[in-house]
């Protein structure tokens, strides 16, 4: 990508995340990444709603690429995986002292009402997400119980981590989305043939 | 309460639920509330910010009164009424066509870090929630198993409803909301001495 353009994307998405993509205005995106006026924004985005959808795919895209990788990590268990993903998830949090939140659910909270473009393509993030955990569960069919529901169990990962993050977000507070992720797998445990053939998850947070 | 006090409020609320905090104005309130100017609006509140502020009160206040009430309730079996307290947010959520979601949860996702005195009363929100679900698993505990954290349930409980609510109206699908609450039941049905004493909660959704 373009030098300039990734600037730009980086800048917006740092004023959406603080602000919110409302209050957010081009002119703000000119300063905040050194543009030098408004014709020079335009050289790359046609409009700020195309800029907003940019930083949103670009943000899934590292998440997919950073965040989501440990999902597909071939040399570990995938129920491992899952558990690993989830004390990435903590620990990221943590290292932002509770700052941010998930980008996702705070631009869906702001704009799912507000914006039907944005709500489509939030909700395709949230698809997205919820598949690669499906396919995990896929992988792991054989440790799993028969009547694992795979998109249910999915999504329901999601809205816990998401709920989590907003939480202890505003609790300032990482022991809130520490509890949280244990919580969250002791219920994944629960899907398991053997629940007791894994290390029970409190001793892992 | 003062009537015209509380069409300001409700106005407010209506306004802040549908496009934030931060994108209403004193202008919008007045027109929306058809007060007759700026001096009448700050007859009644000092600031915006007051306003903001007592518009989440009485947005808790209500969801006390009516949504929590449930939770109090004597003539009911302590975890039947957390299970009713359950689907009664989803039929709400159903009933506004997954629109709105949690004022809390979108608040929280637009103030949490742009403005220290809503987070803190954001928090102070989600304590008092978490702190009815904790005096009912208290009436509860002889039904649940002695390493119950009941602090920690709480929580978890409110992250999965408050992510399922997002979730759910970014896809504006009550079945994503529908199956967040049954793994969820699924998830407390857990944590009694005797699980199968009960009737199965997917029976319920």
């Amino acid at each position: 990508m373009n030098t300039r353009r990734a600037q730009i994307l980086d800048a917006a998405a740092v004023l959406i995340g603080r602000q919110g993509y409302s209050a957010t205005s081009i002119d703000d995106v000119i300063k905040e990444s050194r543009l030098s006026g408004k014709s020079h924004f335009y050289h790359y985005f046609r409009s700020k709603e195309e800029l907003g959808f940019e930083v949103l795919d670009r943000q899934f895209e590292r998440f997919a690429e950073r965040g989501l990788a440990i999902l597909r990590e071939p040399m570990i268990d995938p129920m491992e995986r899952l558990s690993l993903f989830i004390d990435s998830l903590v620990a990221a949090h943590a290292a932002r002292g509770c700052h941010g939140g998930s980008p996702f659910g705070t631009l869906a909270a702001e704009m799912a009402d507000a914006h039907e473009g944005f709500r489509l393509r939030i909700a395709q993030v949230f698809v997205r997400w919820a598949s690669q955990i499906q396919s995990l569960l896929w992988e792991a069919r054989p440790q799993l119980l028969d009547d694992v529901d795979a998109v249910r169990l999915s999504r329901f990962i999601i809205a816990a981590l998401e709920g989590g993050l907003m939480m202890s977000r505003v609790k300032r507070d990482i022991v809130v989305m520490e509890g949280i992720a244990l919580d969250l797998k002791r219920f994944i445990v629960m899907h398991l043939r053997e629940p007791n053939a894994v290390p029970h998850p409190s001793a892992g947070v």
